[in-house]
């Protein structure tokens, strides 16, 4: 590895460093990497159940869980070390984040003392299988609307947890056709004829000899397009009885004649404030995807600074691909975009560990700000994987759509990224929920109508909440030269104002377009829905520049923390390249807005053009800054790929 | 079926209408449609090869043929049948195109009398399975400088078929593995100790039981993205003799000496006049990415109407996905698209048809022509299939994963589509390649340095060459209100000038611009590739500008032809929707050269969304006027297709 290529990867390895370097050693590529020959479905979940098992045998689960729960409670390690995984088989990233990250972040986050001393232990050490029971087949991103039930019987004081019809089916859920032996089940809770909303109960769906059990009936989701490791099924409950003991009840629970009681009056609230506590599956969703397209990237660039051709008239010599124009615009703005969300990737993990660690004493403004930023993030990150592994695989070309280049794995693997852990859509309208609201304590209890009477009556215009990075961001807008300068492109301040400027403008001007619609349709809801409707993809569109300018904020952040200046000086060419083709692939916008003249748009477009040339020398550093270790790659190239 | 997707139907079906409802009716789902369950690799192979057999039976592989060489010479309705395929197994589709149109195309255009008795009979039977092995592991896109040679041998009179190093091993060649019998290798012929270029061989590599013949290494390519029925593998040839007459001489043959004739004299020219006799599998990939397309936009817009999510306030029932504005733009601009695509590949084909029906008799300026319009369909056609298909899974969510969805195949299926039969990025360079030279006697002999040389002194300004469409689309254009009209964006003369403008410009500023670079470098070769390079994402824009106009100018005539008053008030408004999204697309474009106003950007903006909204009630008609039979979707959904 070159200085340049290590100062680049110990400003990428961030805070959990020693985690991360203790994964490069630890993890072994001949247990934990995708499979070399293609495997029948059952084979290859055989396969990935043993890797489970294995990392079972290793300190990384435990990070994820409290001291007092049989962890250490170091969850920025866990959630770095299930990013370093994302460089390994992708069926066992889901698998294993299945089992302790979702279940076994259920039981701790959903449970009381009795729940997590009845079961962490065998959670942690992966001797009891679970699978997380969210999903129906009628209903996915519309959570509050799950129509599985458990209703409680006052007579054997236990739980009725039953699927009333077929679209209450458990759907997609992973561990249910094969492994699973107990499933977190999501359903309304029902006591003396009252509904409660949505609970979690832990239900046993299969005995010791994998037999399942009375009442349950366990499908199986069959081939995917990826994820073949990962035994999705689906779960069907006739009238199956629990223990009361068995709804997971910190914030919501039942006394033996039935009566209800919660921490939390207001229903919605309540309900967003038990998903708020397991965002930490959208915060390692996001790693994993940024670690998957850092391999992709690594395998397309490596490929293409060796592979040639055609020759250059006047030359006996063939040009590497990576030398053309077009493919360094096809890999190299990419790339610059991986390093901005790896570095968002590091500082959202930092502001979750703060959060979690804090525990109870966290406000709920710091708890809701991290929700929105963690969808925000998942979001960008893994549409940024689906378009930058789709774009590693054509440059790539025949050699790219051979299993033998990992190429298709990462792909169909990671395909489904956008859409679990809460659609992408979703998730971008809840980053432009918590804008438009300012995160405020109402935020959780508030539907799309609440959301647009809120913005109507309170919003006071866009309040840009700065990053980590606030004092040193506003220094360099403040200094920014005029919009008249030549040389304003290449200025970090100018660049910043921009993008500011843009989150600002799309948020006042959808907050307007909201009023004049409340205004004009007045408090009755079906005109309310159609203004927001109306508004979606502005709505969408407030949560993207959002998301673009928080990323470039942190990637502005970590330069500036670089201390090695070979590293620095490529990290700041990086960032101008990442932060102008924002600018580039918005400049209808910022021309529409008066924000650049047509000269300058052309001279960003140019600037792009440029910086990818002047980058091309330093790609292979820039991929092999990445820090994935080369046996890890295990692409078998035309050209193989060759020892850093 | 309603009156409005019948007249749809009759709409897209086009002149080979009767083709189309013939293959309807014949081609039966249970043969012809992908497995239902996961096959092994051998064992799907074997049922691929099996439905090739069943093909053979039909009298659809004849048309691709000469009425003197066992055909009928139908070749519109060769390409139409192939592109129906489209709509079953993707592996049938890829097996029978490398069979029939490959292999069987190259001994019928690059063969002569002798081989077409000899060989056509079996080929169309099915009797011969055939490989084209031309794609060699160290050149895929530079088929120029293959390495692979075949050199005369006097002594014998035979060709020496030989692969110097591991470069040149024949790569990724479908019907290798397995089933090939006979190859139509491409390598340069060497005849007393001089180079020819390159030409076609036909070289024996299996026997009748299957064994591979002696000198012939056969390997496997093993698991790959999609098309898992066909049987990629490599071919690496030791010293393997085939008499003199398996050289395919139509273009250069050689006597018993050894002596080297050819009809054209100029090797480049004549080395383009080979491939361009190959144009037919360019157009046929492009109609089978389309008919993909349609199947997925079918399976994915069905769902949308059906499946529901989140209750709109103060409404008891929950919303249709489509009725969200975010989904209508995520699928309904593609629908659009696609309809436009369609249209043009009809009219592609009929190019075809005609300039292939003329056979010696078509000029060379109509071949060079249909050459380029056949690359520019299939770049364009083959990249809206990934991103349409990509999106079409994610519209459906978690149901789109699954294998049962049917999208996952199709999307992996179809994703070489981009790389085969030509990348895109060299296709639009080929595109671009023929604007600068008006498709001139040259344009076969000039490398890129000869375009630059002769854009640099030769290009007098983009001549736009309308399509079969001009008279029409002139009167429109001549109509055209002006540029201040507050309703200019919904009429049709107005969006052809903007389209064809950008196509004129970007052309006229890239003549400039290589013109410049010309002059700064001289003559010198090196320089010259810079001023190239530098300029080539302004090459691939002047081709993409130009495929817009020629498809805008298709769909155009198409609703003009359009008899059924129902259908015919539809199309324009999808018409309207695709050109609309086209200056939306290139927005930035537009107002950078001071085309639109920033007003009347936001106004094309607004536009497509009420064109989406208004096309929303009309969107099941539009996917069933696509006149794919229900029983060939074949997508097994949560709540289940239903028949239109």
């Amino acid at each position: 590895m070159t200085d340049l290529a290590n100062g680049l990867r110990q400003a990428l390895d961030g805070r959990w460093a020693g985690v991360r370097q203790q994964c490069r050693d630890d993890i072994d590529p001949l247990v934990f990497a995708p499979p070399r020959e293609e495997l029948s479905l059952e084979d290859y979940r055989a396969r990935v159940a043993d890797q489970v098992a294995a990392l079972a045998r290793t300190p990384y689960p435990g990070h994820g869980f409290a001291a007092g729960q049989g962890g250490d409670g170091d969850y920025g390690a866990c959630v770095t070390a299930f990013e370093m995984l994302g460089h390994a088989d992708l069926s066992l990233l889901v698998k294993a984040g299945v089992h302790w990250g979702l279940f076994g972040g259920a039981v701790a986050n959903l449970g009381t003392g009795r729940h997590h001393t009845a079961r962490l232990p065998d959670i942690i050490s992966g001797a009891l299988p679970g699978c997380f029971a969210m999903t129906e087949t009628g209903h996915g991103s519309d959570v509050q609307s799950l129509r599985t039930t458990a209703t409680h019987d006052p007579d054997t004081d236990e739980l009725v947890v039953h699927t009333p019809d077929a679209g209450a089916r458990k759907d997609y859920i992973g561990g249910a056709a094969r492994d699973g032996r107990l499933a977190a089940v999501f359903a309304q809770l029902v006591s003396r004829g009252e509904h409660h909303g949505v609970h979690c109960v832990l239900v046993p769906i299969r005995d010791e000899d994998g037999r399942s059990l009375p009442g349950v009936t366990i499908g199986d989701c069959g081939p995917k397009a990826g994820l073949r490791g990962v035994d999705n099924g689906h779960l069907t409950f006739d009238h199956v009885r629990v223990p009361r003991a068995a709804l997971l009840d910190r914030y919501g629970g039942l006394d033996a004649a039935g009566a209800y009681s919660s921490p939390i009056e207001n229903p919605t609230r309540r309900f967003f404030t038990m998903l708020g506590t397991l965002v930490r599956g959208r915060v390692s969703v996001a790693g994993g995807a940024g670690a998957a397209t850092r391999t992709a990237l690594a395998i397309a660039v490596t490929y293409a600074g060796q592979r040639r051709q055609f020759r250059a008239p006047g030359s006996d010599e063939e040009v590497t691909i990576l030398d053309y124009r077009a493919h360094q615009r096809r890999l190299l703005l990419p790339l610059a975009a991986s390093y901005a969300l790896a570095f968002a990737q590091n500082s959202l993990v930092e502001l979750m560990h703060e959060v979690q660690s804090a525990g109870d004493g966290a406000s709920e403004h710091d708890q809701r700000a991290l929700e929105a930023r963690a969808a925000g993030i998942k979001a960008v990150a893994t549409a940024h994987a689906t378009a930058t592994i789709q774009a590693c695989r054509e440059a790539c070309g025949g050699a790219g759509y051979m299993a033998a280049s990992r190429l298709p794995a990462l792909k169909a693997d990671t395909d489904v990224f956008t859409t679990f852990e809460g659609d992408n859509t979703v998730l971008l309208q809840l980053v432009a929920k918590g804008l438009l609201t300012d995160y405020r304590d109402e935020f959780g209890s508030l539907d799309t109508l609440g959301v647009v009477r809120f913005a109507a009556r309170q919003f006071a215009g866009a309040v840009v909440e700065r990053t980590a990075a606030r004092g040193l961001v506003q220094r360099l807008v403040d200094a920014a030269p005029g919009r008249d300068r030549e040389d304003a492109v290449l200025d970090r301040g100018w660049q910043l104002a921009l993008v500011e400027d843009r989150e600002r403008h799309v948020l006042d001007t959808l907050a307007q377009r909201l009023r004049r619609g409340a205004r004009a349709s007045g408090d009755e809801g079906g005109e309310t829905f159609a203004v927001f409707n109306d508004a979606q993809d502005h709505v969408l569109e407030a949560a993207r520049a959002h998301v673009d300018r928080v990323v470039l904020e942190d990637f502005v952040a970590a330069v500036d923390r670089c201390t090695d200046p070979l590293a620095k000086g490529v990290l700041e060419q990086v960032c101008d390249l990442h932060a102008l083709s924002l600018v580039e692939a918005h400049r209808g916008w910022y021309l529409e807005h008066d924000r650049i003249t047509p000269a300058r748009s052309k001279q960003v477009t140019a600037a792009v053009g440029e910086l990818c040339a002047a980058l091309r020398p330093h790609a292979q550093d820039l991929v092999d800054g990445f820090g994935i270790p080369t046996e890890w790659l295990g692409a078998q190239m035309p050209e193989p790929l060759t020892a850093p």
